[in-house]
């Protein structure tokens, strides 16, 4: 179907295009009945009532011409409306043509043709009634038909593609092979800079039987193969660059495409982008994606949040290449409005940080608490990992201890000095935002510090000489102690990560489910486990309770803070540092404190501050200020 | 002395104001030598050497003025370097009046003269070497004579004063007196705003007996008052509150005037503000102040910094106002460049939060574990405040907990939740910016978090119920043992917050001198203390070394740290939440461990994002990866 106003040179085009596919040409004129072209010749232009008969006897000769050999049509189409009446009876989607140009162009050609009397208002009349379909392949009338034609050839021969992917990294790499293996056309880019020239071709090269991928390294040839609204998932680095790409993008762009941000973006700078791109129309979705390199090639667990729109339209094609959780269904859900999905991918990691330094901890007691030897370490957390403690992060961990370089267990090899980035930092700050209580987090992310100062470490050691030991003589009783404390300490640190959510959920009104966040936790991403399965349905029965006010956890909690304190206790004073187990001890203590130390605080800053403070025997309304110094002297 | 280039109307205002003012009046043209005359009336230019002799004579005749009733004397005295001769002999301040015009109208002046023939190059020449003086009052040469004159007799009368103040906050009022009773001419400015509409008159009305002080509610006549370059110093509230005040003085400031910012700004804030108003030629101190509302009054510690040149100009007019050190030096000093001045005070308030808290942990272990009544833990603080121990916190602690209310402690009606604000978390988020380890200030803000969910803590502590106590039996050696761990506490506190601000110095490269910086806050600030005289002289003795690594503290920390081990441990096992006693000794075993548990860590990274890790025994420039699950599978 080749549309455009009078003077966009349908027939010309129409006609040049039928003869080289070689399938009939008819021009939507001819179809019009008596009545209509008595109407025309006596300057009375037709009302919608009088074009339906027309638009109907076009239809059927479409649905005919698609069984046979298809045929190539002339129409003006302005109309949507229009449009959708012309597909109704086609078993074959309609390919649409539309041919466009400016007014002094189209008021030109028209007043040249011979025969032909230029009325300008009709011309006028046509533009203004125009709705230019999103979904037609866009042709400018400048260029000549023959030029148009072969254009229009080469465009329907293009293989098109259901979503975008702008970034071939570890993650977008496998992301893309997921998306292809669930038979999802899937478009390709990553830059021709230098260092990586060769990352588009190779990745080509690698994946020749995928029919439905196609690689690119030119970004205007890459948007070309995208089906309208184009749906653009950016795999790069969070910061600058995600800007860098969304700039490079806009201008081949069009109202109503959609970028997705699949990188650990900050989830501030989130809700920036879709201020900014709302301006052109152009959607963002912030998307959390977590399952590391192997999730997001066999299954990750995905977060996208953004305008409801925008979400709805991608939601199919994410859940698709989702892990599955028990049930079946996909690891991914509409987080909600902003950078939430962002957001909860940020508390994730956060939850994620404190869980590794849980279980490094816990290594560390076992090993130099108990003496173990790394095999019988390995044993145990195997052994862990049976019950409610059951984890991916446990279970990987006791995988690592089984691995030796000849008669040593590689992990003694590794250098202990860990990096931080992102997103566990910036829990700890998001969660000062709302005032919201982070310890384990913060001190994973700190322990993380501490180990990166490995040369002054080595150091301090030296000066410090060995802490006195005093190794305890029931082993197994402390096992069975760690294990117990692992769980409390597993069961604080979700609920401060959890708490986070909702508390900052509630302060931008993103209304996010905790328990369909948690159900979306269970498999595909690295904190899966089964007490993850467990909160999906403690949320379910208590969405507003406090995690830790839940009749199971109190109960569980109630006897094994004992133990943690315990457990914390006995390590400090093996010279064992425990920053995570410490922080989850303090924070339960706190938490179940009815009276805190806070008032000697608030009393120190209202004697050197003036900050005044509240009375348990006034009204909380009414701050009080004592003149301090002045009594005391 | 009347100075502008031909034109002005010198000799016509000069004349009318000598009269309005019964002094004399010359003309500087009467002052030429004979030889200067000939050359003139030659139509030769002077040379500077000529203008020598001239300059001379002018200067020794304004000394003679100046002992007698003063005069006025016009002179064109375009360069600074002829202002400077001018005022060599003088024993009063010149007082410099500038007339100055547009181009226009000086080329319509000079050709309306009588017997004068206009020469346009003279004019030219002139407005070219024309150096206007910023120390001049300025007037505008369009307005009439007689009008001009009454402005200049006007600003004479003027007080002008030394350094304007904004924002007559509790803070404000305070720096203001004290530099009232420092003979600092200040002028005070409040804005009259709903709420605020008599901050101003009442400031005003209860300081009339400081004849040196000015309050105004207006911005324009508040700044009128100012000596160029004006100094200006802001105390509102950090936030947008300062970049509004900026835009709002902008107008009214000239180049090289100096905005000083005494709140507690993000030092990120600052850098950028700096940078901003570099554009305009103006200058931006970030500033420190520290001591509450009594410091702010009677001394604080203060830290400057931003560029040089800003803030050697500020600096004497600070350190009249500061406190005193032990050798009676002021506690103030350049810190460095950029936001560095407001960094250290924000680190400054960390260490704050930190110490406040382990406070508020003492005394719950005093009273709970120890069950001890408010009067004998106020005897123990009076006590530890006598030795190593002391410090300003200490000290208002023990004066705090002897008020009562009729039979009531005070401090036991405070209601027990504390706010935390913006420093005590930006020092968190700032540590994450460079890595540095945080443990004590974070938990400190974490406590203060917990603290305010009073109501959900109520709740659960009906829950979980009373947490099974086992007090000590022996109570002068637990108080004995927690004096020791308090000490160890203290000392792994300073060295966190130092440290963090020796890493962001090196990143920023500010260069800040620790000695200097632990000197300027022995006096006047929150955190004084005995242990902060101590660091003034390691710093100084060891200026590169890890704190933890100076050989005093290497000396007691080696014993205090099992001690405090053992007191966390006891306090732990008691149930009373120990956050920032636990996070010293977790960042000490941390710290004085030469292998730490992040090889763990960096298996985990490897083995599900393939996040690479170095080993031990080989070169820290190679990264390796394992295929864990393969190896295990």
């Amino acid at each position: 179907m080749v549309l455009g106003v009078s003077g966009s040179g349908k027939s010309t085009v129409g006609t040049i295009l039928a003869e080289a596919l070689k399938i009939p040409f008819d021009d939507g004129d001819d179809f019009h009945p008596i009545e209509n072209k008595e109407k025309m010749a006596s300057g009375q232009p037709l009302n919608d009532q009088d074009r339906q008969p027309w638009l109907e006897s076009m239809a059927r000769h479409l649905a005919v011409q698609a069984k046979n050999r298809g045929g190539v049509l002339a129409c003006s189409a302005l109309k949507e409306i229009y449009r959708q009446t012309l597909g109704q009876y086609c078993h074959l989607p309609i390919q649409w043509v539309y041919l466009s140009g400016s007014r002094e162009l189209l008021e030109q050609r028209l007043s040249n043709r011979q025969g032909h009397f230029f009325k300008p208002e009709l011309l006028q009349t046509q533009l203004e009634t125009m709705e230019p379909p999103r979904y037609a392949y866009n042709v400018d009338i400048a260029k000549p038909p023959k030029t148009i034609v072969s254009e229009i050839i080469e465009n329907m021969n293009m293989k098109k593609s259901d979503l975008g992917l702008i970034g071939l990294g570890v993650m977008g790499k496998s992301l893309t092979l997921n998306l292809a293996h669930h038979d999802i056309n899937v478009s390709a880019y990553n830059r021709s800079v230098l260092g990586e020239e060769h990352v588009a071709k190779d990745f080509a090269s690698t994946n020749k039987h995928l029919t439905n991928l196609q690689v690119f390294d030119d970004l205007s040839s890459f948007v070309k193969t995208l089906i309208s609204p184009r749906k653009i998932m950016l795999m790069v680095n969070a910061g600058p660059a995600v800007d860098h790409v969304i700039q490079d993008l806009l201008p081949f762009l069009e109202e109503g495409d959609i970028m997705i941000d699949g990188g650990n973006s900050h989830y501030h700078d989130t809700t920036r982008r879709i201020d900014l791109l709302n301006q052109h129309s152009i959607h963002f979705v912030g998307c959390g994606v977590s399952g590391g390199e192997e999730g997001a090639l066999k299954g990750p667990s995905i977060m996208p949040g953004g305008d409801k729109e925008a979400v709805d339209a991608v939601l199919p094609y994410l859940k698709q290449i989702a892990a599955r959780d028990q049930q079946g269904k996909a690891c991914c859900t509409n987080i909600g409005l902003q950078g939430s999905g962002h957001f909860v991918k940020m508390v994730h990691n956060g939850i994620e940080y404190a869980e590794m330094q849980l279980i490094a901890e816990a290594y560390t007691v076992l090993r130099e608490g108990a003496g173990l030897s790394i095999d019988e370490i390995a044993v145990i957390f195997k052994e862990w990992n049976q019950g409610e403690l059951k984890s991916y992060l446990l279970e990987i961990t006791a995988d690592i201890l089984m691995v030796k370089e000849g008669d040593v267990h590689l992990v003694e090899l590794i250098y202990d000095a860990a990096q931080q980035k992102g997103t566990g930092g910036w829990s700890t700050t998001s969660a000062l935002e709302v005032g919201a209580p982070f310890g384990t987090i913060s001190e994973a992310v700190m322990a993380r510090c501490l180990s990166a100062l490995k040369a002054t470490r080595v150091e301090a050691s030296e000066h410090y000489g060995d802490y006195p030991k005093n190794p305890s003589e029931n082993t197994e009783t402390m096992i069975a102690e760690l294990k117990v404390a692992y769980h409390a300490a597993r069961v604080v640190n979700h609920a401060i990560g959890f708490e986070m959510i909702r508390t900052t959920s509630t302060e931008y009104r993103w209304d996010i489910n905790l328990s369909e966040l948690a159900r979306i936790w269970t498999n595909g991403c690295i904190i899966r486990s089964s007490l993850m399965e467990q909160l999906v349905q403690e949320y379910s029965d208590n969405p507003s309770k406090h995690t830790l006010l839940i009749d199971s956890f109190i109960h569980q909690l109630k006897g094994e803070r004992i133990t943690l304190a315990n457990t914390v206790a006995y390590s400090l004073q093996m010279g064992i540092a425990m920053p995570v187990f410490s922080a989850a001890i303090n924070y339960l203590h706190g938490f179940t404190s009815e009276q805190s130390s806070a008032h000697i605080i608030q009393a120190q800053r209202d004697y050197f501050g003036s900050h005044t403070y509240k009375r348990k025997d006034r009204s909380l309304e009414d701050v009080f200020h004592t003149d301090w110094q002045q009594i005391v002297e």
